[in-house]
């Protein structure tokens, strides 16, 4: 390192310890602050995006020249592109955030104790939450939102190729916040791409940041996973499974599998495989696999399925557990329940994974005996989305094991504190 | 390091490694067992205590001999020592456990969307558990036992201090899985102390553990913290504060103070630290300051402690934020109510702070506003405790922020599932 190198370094842990110590006192001020003032700095925010259409889309083209000049992906581009709608729809997300109840101060459970005691469990903020997230901009408004809407400060790290956007759209909330009176500081962006920021934000700020939300790929929550010095609430690709049993409806099954792969092929819900029982290899199989190469979908399949469909192409190892995140399946005929669920506990990501079965036997052995966050029996994995849950808006599915599982809402980012009150016990 | 140390460190890598796949696999099976069986297994483990209590207390003298050649401090023997009734409290402790309802499969809430589709929340196990521990032999049955009734399995890592102690009450848990017909790797011991085993619970296991618990002082708490690669449930110290408030009712106060401190000063929910508010410096002050003192307890205080009662000694800036777990207390003069949050602020461990108050808008704000995991108002801090609670055992306090806050028992140590029941929705 030379010494410039080394000033600069000095620098950004300044600057980054400076972000850290105030979301803390940020954090602090929130949990004093009333409903109607974070519904407020919501609706400002809001209005402040509408204002700001010009100045956000204008950002967004920038960011959009730079990706096609890097030659991202065309499902990356389509994340990373706002329209005026798609800045309406984020406004309008915002807007339902501020609808939604406060989660903060809400009674989780109340009892009272023979010697007297009467307990509460109420839910309290998080704290300081810091979000790491790749390519679309409108999760700096729904996280920015949602960390606001439960008493949070939040520490906001978007990916390199949309800085320009969140930064416009940042700046929006940041009004908001100021327009209702509250800190400034309760939604920060961290102002760097610098790698190094990221490092700090994951080992050097216990002190200040209370849980990480990773949001992004297998990268990203790798060096999560090694580099985190504080609690992680990890949001791991989905890599979405949907069964179709000997026993499933055929017509049914057809309109699940589409849709559950083809609706939307970049949100966490897609599946990314389809498992067919071989006794449904004449009845379901070749229809199925024709209906998705007809609606454009890519197929790749093991050798059954290649004899299904010619159009079928070989799939290999590493298609089973992939996140496609765009019109490709893998296709896999299993021998029964057990050999399915055998192949999503092996190649899963412990998202969500679909039956689409009659036997209703058959289909609660899957909603039992597999672990991940959200089991469907005939519907599609699509509706993995808090909204579609009735949870409002979602930081993002998450599939680690603790703390909270499947959408993340405004009530997940919350902890709770006991509150006793008693006359005097004295414990015997 | 030599071929030899080489060698070793490999092997320990291979048996640790061997001990994870092994909770791994028990921890599939414990997904499928009914309540009844781990209840047997339970009760099993609980009669066998009681037929080895001869075993057992032999394997505690030779570890309280070691103990003593090292000179450890009293409050630690005592936490260390057995004897026929705490064996028998322990084998209690784990019928109590046995008599708890089960956590697993219970549906934590349910809703109907307007689409039909049906959502139910439920708990599963969190999987295997990797918990870590110090002196107290008791933690080995009470922490397995909870685990194994939570559906869990669990790697244990006592204490060096207590290693024959706990190695002989992990025998008795084993027979009882033995008995119930459950796999005996569902309870397991790291079978070394060698302290190199717990950097690779830690760090190299991620594949084989969900969450590891910490129990224990600072240096392991930190030492966890900054090894661990898998999301850890905090329980730090217990360094609890007990505030008197200038309208504070004296006899209460009196009875209170006492309790809290000197009950049993080697529980995490002792109060370690007294405010008094300036104003009640001669109504309550050193009365207070006697009844601790003339119950044996020692006392450290600040100027106006001191000069309150001539055997207060002097406190330096280390006893605020100290845990002592033993007969000594810290005791400072504050302002006012605000005074005392901002001391505890800075100087808690966010564990159980408890203000004995008339006033009811003090003590109010005094709950809302501190947000440690318990505050109680006009009752003992020697409540933190699960049982005192009324949810039946506990593995600790948690202190962390996510997860479970407060007493750890059954209910704390799962996570949940979606289920989601449909009839062929789509999302539009």
């Amino acid at each position: 390192m030379t010494t410039a190198e080394k000033h600069m370094a000095q620098d950004l842990h300044h600057q980054m310890m400076l972000l850290g110590r105030s979301a803390r006192g940020a954090a602090e001020v929130l949990t004093r602050v009333d409903t109607a003032s974070k519904n407020a700095a919501l609706q400002g925010a809001a209005d402040a995006m509408r204002d700001s259409l010009a100045t956000i889309l204008a950002a967004n083209a920038e960011d959009m020249d730079q990706a096609r000049r890097r030659n991202l992906s065309g499902a990356l581009l389509d994340r990373l592109a706002l329209d005026e709608s798609r800045v309406e729809a984020t406004a309008q997300g915002v807007e339902s955030i501020a609808d939604l109840p406060d989660p903060v101060g809400g009674v989780i459970a109340e009892w009272e104790r023979p010697n007297g005691l009467r307990i509460q469990r109420v839910r309290v903020p998080l704290g300081v939450i810091g979000i790491i997230y790749e390519s679309r901009p409108n999760v700096t408004a729904d996280a920015g939102a949602l960390c606001l809407k439960s008493g949070n400060a939040v520490i906001l790290r978007g990916g390199s190729e949309a800085a320009r956007s969140n930064a416009a759209i940042h700046a929006c909330l940041v009004e908001g916040l100021a327009a209702a009176g509250l800190p400034e500081t309760a939604i920060q962006r961290v102002p760097t791409q610098d790698r190094a920021a990221v490092g700090m934000l994951l080992r050097d700020m216990t002190e200040f940041v209370d849980v990480i939300v990773p949001r992004g790929g297998k990268g990203l929550i790798a060096r999560v996973q090694e580099d985190a010095r504080v609690p992680v609430m990890g949001h791991l690709e989905g890599i979405c499974h949907t069964y179709v049993h000997a026993s499933a409806d055929l017509e049914m099954a057809r309109k699940i599998v589409v849709n559950a792969k083809l609706r939307r092929t970049g949100i966490c819900g897609a599946t990314e495989a389809l498992l067919v029982d071989r006794a449904a290899t004449d009845s379901h199989l070749a229809t199925l696999i024709g209906d998705l190469i007809d609606a454009g979908c890519e197929v790749r399949g093991d050798l059954t399925a290649q004899q299904a469909d010619a159009r079928v192409k070989p799939a290999v190892e590493t298609d089973w557990g992939k996140e496609y995140l765009d019109a490709i399946i893998a296709v896999r005929v299993v021998e029964d329940l057990e050999d399915a669920m055998d192949h999503i506990r092996r190649h899963g990501s412990g998202h969500t994974e679909a039956i689409v079965a009659e036997d209703a036997e058959a289909a609660e052995r899957f909603l039992k005996e597999l672990d991940s966050a959200i089991l469907l029996h005939n519907a599609s994995t699509q509706y993995a989305d808090g909204g579609e849950f009735g949870m409002g808006a979602e930081i993002g599915i998450a599939t680690g094991r603790i703390h909270a599982r499947g959408p993340v809402g405004a009530e997940q980012l919350t902890s709770y504190k006991y509150i006793v009150r008693g006359s005097g016990q004295i414990r015997p």
